[in-house]
């Protein structure tokens, strides 16, 4: 059994893997555009920040080994082919044509597997393309914002005040430059929070001196000798040395539409819960696909890697015989900014707006552990609750203390179907270090 | 409506609370025997290690004001009264004898609450009453050790390395102490843990300094003018200036069984899921009676806080005619001891084996967050899995990783009724900081 996987992340490496553990005869091959395969991505702005030292600290180990070209051949006679392009997909011949080193070649499967990810959505802005913007979804824009950095570089505008836009924003406060961030909708954090949850992270920002600028459309990006020197925004001018573009993604879905495979409204490829595409012998999965968002029923582009990670998961389990499926998402997120730590799951006053739900909504602020032990810290819940069923169907978490345990309980206590008074009644375990008691 | 409850900790006070939120013209009269109400004992081996200066601050506090008699009073219209035994019920003529400074009274009641707490099992050793024997129960027990240590105490036995005797020798290293736990059973945290994850704490402890025994019965405690000077077990003597017996503990249903309620096999007082006793006019919960394990179906005593305030809720709902139930728990524990966590749900192999599961083990180590991310500890995880349905049973976790998130996200799902694939397919929040990839 022949094999392709175009794509060298997340969910095209799990399920490359997956296919060796079930079928030690297979021949596999990934194909990735990129100069790695592996690369945790969503640790560049640590690796910017100061607090990952290393690029190759970010790059998946398996007990310390790093998982590169070397590691897949050897370990799980995987072929790896990085700065390899796949350009066509010939699905009645059952071929990849990939170019590489400057040559075509060609590739056959039996199975191919499409994890082409996604890109950044640049908005179509004046200067977007100058020297200095950048969007640091790659090594490469890491580097050269630390480059910049060092080159004296002092004053940064983020575009966009999603997770990766205020993770963005931290780690070049951490840089010790100002920093602006400008953001379209009337809050941060628009897709997970609601107005007043969100306005607790905007005054963080703002007490760690980032400089929040929302409901503002930035009209163009000046530049100087080809090189960003300031945003325009509501006629305002704001000097900046590097801008950071976070304004979404966009999936990479462009090889499969050319294929003739079928792409949801949302833009991405369109899989079943088998993760298989219009051709039965082509899967996707990762953040070129869309998935189905299991509260709203509505699908979405859910670009995380653990949903990746699963969706590989589901892939190479298929492939190889099996009858996996990988049912949706409820959207649980998460991020840290600065001492905050921001999460959602289920949906927020909108979405279920949007999607008819009749609902009450629920704000529980309490500390995190016991109030006499020592770093204890205050949590903002909010829930949002369907009337009639009593079913939580959302939940907002923000503040310095353990947010991310409380929405992971909630999240599964959604993903169960539980009512707010089975969630309340859950056993949990308590102790002072972990837990206050009265809100339990 | 006359209400009385007999005890002041979490039960009562939440049952207390409850009822007056419901029925602001009930009058409401909590008797306790003790100083103080609203103590936080979970606290005290903090308040002896140093980590809590001062005892009040163990005390419940709403909005930074202390829990007390006038607290109660003023802002809730609740008679406390502290250092007040109540000495005998009467069903019949509905009231509760009281000896209060002394003198002896009368309380009437139409519902009358039983939380009388739980007090430390001694067991019968020679010497067991010595002075510089304590049980760390009550804030006299914290004072007189820190009393001992400050006039030069330096060698500390603990009695039994439940999660009270394993707090206990930390406080007591933090006081920088020679300690050394004696346990009867085979290893340490034996009602949560099974063998080869004890293993881990009994390492752990012993990195800090602590002389940990098991498979050990304590024979004597030598005693020299009536004050403790060393510990006999296994015919070895262990010198000791200090003694904490942490042993388990044993419910006060005294009082409820002379007034001839209904006492469980446990020794607990016995309820109905509306938290009920035997006479419908008298309810109870808290340490002093029994529930239901939910995955065993058998009784247990669930000396937890957090079981007690829930207790107390229901309670507070009924009697103010309302028809809220408290199903049961599923044992889920967590204790911190030195840099681990150690915490679990459910059953563990020896429970599952009583209760005639037919299972299997599952055991999952993974870092607790991103591998490149700073502070990213390692957690052990062993999960019980039942055959045939697949359903999760029983969760341990141990380490210095974040075993606290797992172990709330595992109980949820072993009470919803998960299948292990449900669980491992379950949409968390990922985030480098907060998890790692591989493992969701």
């Amino acid at each position: 059994m022949n094999v392709v996987v175009i794509g060298g992340g997340a969910a095209g490496l799990k399920a490359a893997s997956r296919i060796r553990r079930k079928d030690g005869d297979a021949n596999i091959t990934v194909v990735e555009a990129g100069k790695y395969v592996s690369l945790g991505r969503c640790g560049l702005p640590y690796y910017v920040g100061g607090l990952v030292h290393e690029l190759d600290n970010l790059r998946e180990t398996t007990y310390g080994a790093v998982r590169d070209e070397a590691y897949f051949k050897k370990l799980k006679n995987i072929d790896v082919l990085t700065e390899t392009l796949a350009t066509d997909i010939d699905r009645n011949r059952k071929t990849v044509k990939i170019v590489r080193n400057g040559s075509e070649d060609e590739l056959n499967y039996d199975y191919l597997v499409i994890a082409t990810g996604a890109r950044p959505a640049k908005p179509p802005i004046e200067g977007i393309e100058a020297k200095g913007v950048v969007t640091l979804t790659n090594p490469e824009d890491a580097e050269e914002i630390i480059e910049m950095w060092e080159e004296g570089a002092e004053r940064a505008v983020v575009i966009g005040a999603g997770f990766i836009g205020l993770e963005s924003a931290e780690a070049l406060r951490n840089l010790d430059m100002e920093v602006t961030v400008i953001e379209m909708m009337d809050r941060v954090a628009p897709a997970m929070l609601d107005k007043e949850m969100a306005i607790l992270v905007e005054n963080h920002l703002k007490e760690k001196d980032v400089n929040v600028i929302t409901s503002t459309r930035v009209e163009k990006i000046v530049t100087e000798d080809d090189r960003v020197k300031a945003v325009i925004a509501n006629g305002k001018e704001y000097p900046a040395d590097i801008v950071v573009v976070a304004t979404g993604i966009k999936p990479n879905s462009e090889l499969a539409e050319k294929a003739g495979l079928k792409i949801g409204e949302t833009g991405g490829i369109w899989v079943d819960e088998y993760m298989r595409t219009s051709d039965e012998s082509i899967y996707a999965g990762g953040d070129c696909v869309e998935t189905t968002h299991l509260i709203t029923g509505k699908k979405i582009i859910a670009p995380f890697g653990d949903v990746a990670n699963k969706q590989g998961r589901v892939i190479g389990e298929n492939i190889t015989g099996g009858k996996a499926t990988f049912p949706g998402v409820i959207g649980t997120a998460i991020f840290k900014v600065f001492d905050f730590t921001v999460a959602a799951a289920g949906v927020n006053e909108k979405e279920a707006k949007d999607a008819g739900f009749d609902y009450f909504t629920v704000i529980a602020p309490s500390p995190d552990r016991a109030h006499y032990y020592p770093q204890a810290n205050y949590i903002r819940l909010k829930l949002i609750v369907e009337k009639g069923s009593w079913r939580v169907i959302g939940a907002q978490g923000v503040g310095m203390g353990d947010v991310a345990k409380r929405i992971d309980v909630i999240s599964t206590a959604i993903q169960a179907g539980m009512t707010i008074d089975q969630l309340s009644n859950l056993d949990l375990a308590y102790a002072p270090p972990y837990s206050p008691l009265s809100t339990r």
